[in-house]
């Protein structure tokens, strides 16, 4: 066997990083993203500050790495939305994608819905790009110009749905389950049909 | 005029307290209660750190009375609604009382519901003490024990209407507008009747 830093770029590597942004958003959800330091995380994972240098050179970069994923969703989430013709079914792929994402990433989605940490590093990552626009979505729910009782209700779905999937109250509650009470909550604010 | 520490207990000391706490909340807001060092607060005030010293001793003490007023509301509207007998009429008084507050005090609100460090150091100051606590307030809102349903559905409402009552996307609204538009979404989600 050859010898070399075990995590340069080897699969050692990429797993020492998943764990990096696994430990990293643990610590994000529990002192919020500006109440935890590089130390932390090396901590955390039992490394050195160096250890954690090697991956990522701040912490801005770990922050955009541990939201990226799902960030990424939600733009193929709005850009399918957007291919329907009528609003009605714009609303309900909006809808049923952003409740499956809450659902698969709950801590993570609660952290961004809630941590200004988080929002402000991903705004700054993404200022620019044109990526990801949170008022995209919130047209995609309710038409360009929404009344303000249609406004107030979607964004209540959309924040009520993310914290709610993130909240530990319903922490032990399956995915499937959850999916489907979400979904419900979301239909009746936004006024679309239950039954499928 | 005799001479004396402008700020000693007088009226001045007052308003310079409420200036402190208004200032805090701000940066709060924008930083994060972890993210906020009271070197920050003096700057904002345009004071030194000795003269923050001067009013709170340490920055637990300055989130605790930037949220206490709130708070001591949320505990009367609790204690309020229990003493109505039927579930519905509990029901009506926690989601009347808690938009009603969420208009009236916005931006801590909308801070309280997400950010980990208000949240935690809220906890602490409160544990033992028996006063406020979140599981009372869903309690009222669905009974001891909500099927899952019944729970989401509080969950989104109390979370989403905080979160949107505290969003820059309503800030322009009056209050009035906001108030009515939050009960309304409020009972849609809790099945309570919408007409007055």
């Amino acid at each position: 066997m050859t010898v070399g830093t075990p995590d340069a770029g080897t699969k050692a590597g990429e797993g020492t990083r998943t764990r990096l942004l696994t430990t990293a958003l643990k610590l994000f959800t529990e002192h919020g993203v500006e109440g935890t330091s590089l130390q932390m995380i090396a901590d955390a994972l039992g490394v050195t500050k160096a250890a954690v240098y090697y991956h990522f050179k701040a912490k801005d970069e770990i922050t955009e790495a541990v939201a990226e994923p799902a960030l990424r969703e939600l733009e193929i989430i709005a850009e399918e939305a957007s291919k329907h013709r009528r609003r009605g079914a714009q609303t309900d792929h909006v809808l049923a994608g952003f409740v499956d994402l809450v659902v698969r990433h709950r801590s993570l989605v609660a952290l961004f819905s809630s941590d200004p940490g988080i929002t402000r590093a991903i705004e700054k990552s993404l200022d620019g790009s044109g990526a990801f626009n949170k008022d995209r979505l919130l047209a995609l729910l309710v038409g360009p110009e929404p009344d303000t009782a249609a406004l107030v209700a979607a964004l209540v779905a959309l924040t009520g749905i993310a914290m709610a999937g993130g909240s530990p109250a319903l922490a032990e509650l399956d995915d499937d389950s959850l999916r489907s009470a979400l979904l419900d909550v979301g239909k009746r604010l936004l006024g679309r049909p239950r039954s499928r």
